[in-house]
């Protein structure tokens, strides 16, 4: 019934990453569409719990949903000159519709500032309009030549956020705020520790000023750009003249900035926490917190134990975890035997699993069996329900604890080119010296690294640039990514 | 600062619903691509509490969530006879990506049935896979000639169900639990009554066996499809190669429904209720409940009524109405009249507006004004926030009532042509007997107006068909229509 295998992490990483999806029914790729995935429902369940999440901190921040043309006027997107030649490799082309060739053709949307920067235009006329802060809740296209599921395909599903505002100041101040609630999302909700740094010049956003991100270390040791947040200067308003008149009566152009993350955030989750027996979800992000499986060999023995797992399931429905009710499954099937189904619930990441055969039932007692291991506990049955948002929540700080455990003992310091190459070969995050010079692009591209980000909370630690010898201030963080 | 008219719908009905989306902040043309909208935040936010209610329902019948790609292959469309006839006229079409002219082209998807049976070909073996029922929210494309915002615009938002079932008496006890589903949405949550019935065969979705719509009737007195569910029978199985093995180990097709409901709501929603002064909204889907609008001359004034605001705020912020959490908006705008203030809100619809003044201060007391008319009335501060739940309910209520009123007084049955004929002139909706005769799709034609349905709920009522004269049965649907 449950045929495939997972490949196990130390053999195969990408292979086991593609397992993982495929048997936790996550999504598949699309194969007849290139480079396109489908999310199949216990992944899109999982895509809703952080679109729920995230929507709330957004609302939170004063942003408002809206929703923008998914087809761009080539024209738009030729206004912003680095944007243009940042994106033109990506698109898909729209050159014919209603049965005629177009006059000009439409892209289909990489990214939204153009064709939002042409609406903030209108809708901005005097510093009283700003700030204007939107979201865009959407679906984006960019052709890629190499794919994966969830951390790089064709189309993926998104949030774009898009403000415009008076200053430069109230500009960067939306920028770290974004940074900050993306932060806080990864930290606390998907128990994935991140760090949050700024770009170098040659990895910003294409048109943007400066781009800050947040890193995840993968358990390859690799690192996950899992967000960014652009301050995009006045490149935008000048491209599409977003003018306002100010307090003091003068015309002047708006300061933007742009923030998202993606579906990518599945693959983080993923590569954070699974291990080789298929997906670990931490409870926040978790469709299915509990899975009952009531255990029988006969009609009258089905029947009670499915009983109680009702009565057991009812308490449960009554509760909230970290704001939401508790989603709780009984599994009913027949004609498959209990180890199929734990097999089944453990491959979805389901974080508690518990048990109630006849045995149970005599001694008023269930077995609970948390997806990551550890002994088997038996839980009087009056007390299970009102154990179990604790017993999620030690799990999801027991996850993020672990991951933070893990990403520093991957974290090295290194003082030397050698000493730096060595790391990465270790799959290490490497904090190094450097004064700026931009040939060290080209040097870690040499051996498959970048650096990730300048860390905003590098202390000062002055040395000797790791690439030129000059003097330098603080460490930036290289490694390997994804 | 609120210079936007709303033309009186006496004088130019199409020109009043413009003005309405304009002025109530809901949406704009796009223009810059043609035929498409840009849905502002205040109409989104209506959207978002569509989808809310109505992914619940679909949820509580069983139905996933899923995403599929946003591109079809241009050879999946060909594949089911009558979808490509309807629906090549119509399509967006990328023919380049990546720089590079493709193979084969794709379009943008006008619906999912294709790509979404190619996928269901692949999850389905055993008659243990069915049910299969699967939702998605997603953007659609339909290039139209003539467009208008929210009714037919060639980008929209929608949630397209897709099942697939092992007998078509499933097949069709899920067309008809689904069109329940919109018919009582309809009704209970947009206060929007409709006719459920089933499309005469010129009129169903191209490739379905039949299609079931719910109608309702604008003020205009014109019908709008608002929801339609399809039994597609096997005809996508057989183009797409669905099978699975029946519990008798026979192979067979199964047998498919599809069903959707768009944006095209909100336009359904303001042709219901909106009157000349702009949109009213049913509470159920009022972004904001209630406006508080503190009245102040002087600093010391309005310290002590925006306090009050606040007091009462939070009151109603703690209460729920329709499962929802009230929402409440202070306006503490400075440089605006209350007169002004009022106006704002009313345009966009707010179904209660609180004033807080001195005097009202004094007596204990606010003043309450319904969005669509009636006296203003004067609460004790102590009570309003607990009065207001109720009061959005009788408010819900008489809106539906009100608009099932005018949907009588505007119902008539007509016994000939020339009746059929005068009836229509005046707007109405027309009952008439029909044998069956597709001849009467031109006839109609020829006066603008089509069979919108079959209503399910006709009582037989035997005569001369008004057309041919034969005996008919029953009474079918005939109205002008969007």
């Amino acid at each position: 019934m449950e045929a495939g295998k997972i490949t196990p992490r130390a053999q195969d990483y990408a292979q086991w990453y593609q397992d993982v999806i495929k048997e936790g029914d996550l999504a598949q790729p699309a194969e007849v569409v290139k480079g396109c995935m489908v999310i199949k429902p216990h992944g899109y369940a999982i895509w809703e719990k952080i679109q729920k999440d995230l929507d709330r901190r957004f609302k939170a921040t004063g942003h408002k949903n809206a929703y923008f043309p998914l087809l761009v006027p080539m024209s738009f997107i030729k206004k912003e000159a680095e944007h243009v030649e940042g994106f033109a490799p990506e698109l898909a082309v729209v050159t014919h519709a209603g049965g005629k060739e177009l006059d000009e053709p439409y892209v289909i949307r990489p990214t939204s500032e153009t064709i939002i920067g042409h609406f903030f235009a209108q809708w901005i006329q005097s510093y009283r309009d700003l700030p204007l802060l939107i979201n865009q809740w959407a679906n984006v296209m960019r052709w890629e030549l190499r794919t994966r599921m969830f951390l790089r395909t064709g189309e993926f599903l998104w949030q774009e956020g898009h403000t415009a505002h008076a200053t430069h100041e109230e500009c960067i101040e939306e920028v770290m705020r974004m940074l900050d609630v993306y932060g806080d999302f990864a930290e606390t909700v998907m128990a994935m520790p991140v760090v949050k740094g700024r770009k170098t010049d040659w990895e910003r956003f294409a048109g943007a000023l400066s781009t800050f991100t947040i890193e995840a270390m993968m358990q390859d040791g690799k690192a996950l750009q899992a967000g960014t947040s652009h301050d995009l200067g006045q490149n935008f308003g000048k491209a599409f003249g977003v003018k306002f008149q100010s307090k003091e009566g003068k015309e002047e152009f708006v300061w933007q900035t742009s923030w998202g993350v993606s579906t990518r955030l599945i693959g983080g989750l993923i590569m954070t926490h699974s291990d080789d027996n298929g997906l670990v979800l931490p409870p926040k992000l978790a469709p299915i917190h509990v899975v009952i499986v009531p255990i029988f060999k006969n009609d009258d023995e089905r029947t009670k134990t499915l009983a109680a797992a009702e009565k057991i399931a009812a308490e449960l429905r009554a509760l909230r975890y970290s704001d939401e009710p508790l989603d709780v499954e009984i599994d009913r099937r027949d004609g498959m035997s209990p180890g199929q189904k734990y097999y089944h619930w453990e491959r979805r990441g389901v974080p508690y699993r518990m048990e109630i055969g006849p045995k149970d039932l005599e001694k008023s007692s269930v077995a609970l069996k948390r997806r990551d291991g550890g002994p088997k506990t038996f839980v009087p049955m009056a007390d299970v329900a009102k154990q179990i948002p604790g017993l999620l929540e030690a799990y999801q700080n027991e996850l993020l604890a672990k991951a933070k455990a893990f990403r520093d003992a991957n974290s090295v310091k290194a003082d030397s080119w050698d000493d730096l190459v060595k790391a990465l070969d270790q799959n290490k995050f490497v904090y190094a010296r450097w004064a700026g010079d931009a040939a060290l692009a080209a040097k870690l591209k040499e051996i498959q690294a970048t650096v990730r980000c300048m860390p905003l909370d590098a202390q000062a630690d002055p040395g000797p640039c790791i690439l030129t010898g000059k003097a330098a201030e603080k460490r930036v963080l290289i490694a390997k990514n994804y």
